[in-house]
């Protein structure tokens, strides 16, 4: 069982939707938002150093249920749990909840591929990849 | 098995994000502007007039698998076919295809809730809504 | 004069376009959060408290100096003054920083109009709402 | 006295924001992906060949009037017109009208400056440049 890590987004005017709440892909934002800080903060190996060696991450599926609607001047707190690595893919698993009540919000996950910048073609995660990420 | 119905969405620049294809998250707006497009011009019942009765829809489950990605001239031809109705649910199966190739660019399905705007409670469809939509 | 003040908004990956930096309209997005929250932090007169009186306050004029380009990873300081009002309107000069570095990245000003939302026509600033933003 | 040139951009659900408008940044996204539009089909030297060349367009300044709201369902024409030349730089003015009436929308310009890509330094226009796009 890997960590669980956190980060805080808060919620901008001009990501509410014509309903009055967050609009439904930006759920998918704040998830990537919080990765980013995570893979510095935390992991100690940031989207930077990836780039740097030629590699990005994509998504390749994306998978999220919707509980609980964000609304302005909410705080969205995303929490995140790798599941698994295979090849050049690892699974993540996120939460996103309410700060003011800890209700959740929104929960799924997101397969990622890391990708070499040059060929387009998938990049067999190496050791010291796994090494960093599997904490 | 119902129809599918299809939109072509042209992708903007404000669409890519620094990997130079669509962002993850638009594939999703692309299947919200075809949906809406589709609900006046396909099944003769358009957003405007659930809102006129009270209701909206809102996304309870998002699931979106990415094969190819989009890139800037690109335009997004984007098919959807309602899958089933239930209570005040109904999912929607969605291909996106690059339209110079007709190749897939993703596929997925969302859940949609139909919820009362006043009460926020979700709101068991009609027959006549079925009727219209049960092409 | 009036007061100058500040708020932080951090660049999320969502907002970096396919140049690498962040994206010329979300400039303004960056000032629309940060007035909202000085709107009710620092003026003590929340957007919300406008909405609950049939109003809100619209752009009629945007004007914005690029200087130096915000990155991922950078968090923009926002400094907003309001510069003059009247009749509906009010005119709020902006200046956003680099706070790593304290630098300069955009300049600018805003006309925002108050407008009735039931009517959408302009609604004269009162006097109680001139007295808590002049200031 | 420069050619115009004009575009047609249709509204999409994600351009709505809370006030059931077309947000008012996204004006300038707009005006954007009409410019890109031009750029390939009327100047016959698209953003992609810029970028071959080393070089892109950043904004260096941008002003907006805001007349009329575009609605959901609306479709943008986007008119805009070159007005000068000057170095490294250019002035595009822009007019946005409502399809359906006619009727103005939005007006402005953008200053804008062609930048070296590696360097990030502007670089002045060449005469081919100019010959391809003072029509």
């Amino acid at each position: 069982m890997y960590s669980i890590f956190s980060s805080e987004i808060v919620v901008r005017p001009d990501d509410i939707d014509m309903n009055n709440h967050v609009h439904y892909t930006k759920y998918l934002d704040y998830l990537l938002a919080a990765r980013y800080e995570q893979m510095e903060r935390d992991y100690k190996m940031s989207m930077e150093e990836f780039i740097e060696r030629d590699l990005t991450w994509v998504a390749s599926t994306a998978h999220i249920e919707y509980k609980r609607a964000l609304k302005l001047n909410d705080i969205a707190v995303v929490k995140t749990q790798l599941e698994s690595f295979s090849g050049a893919k690892c699974r993540v698993n996120f939460w996103i909840e309410i700060k003011a009540t800890g209700k959740p919000a929104s929960s799924g996950y997101v397969d990622y591929t890391l990708v070499s910048i040059k060929s387009g073609r998938p990049a067999r995660l190496t050791d010291d990849i796994i090494e960093k990420y599997a904490i």
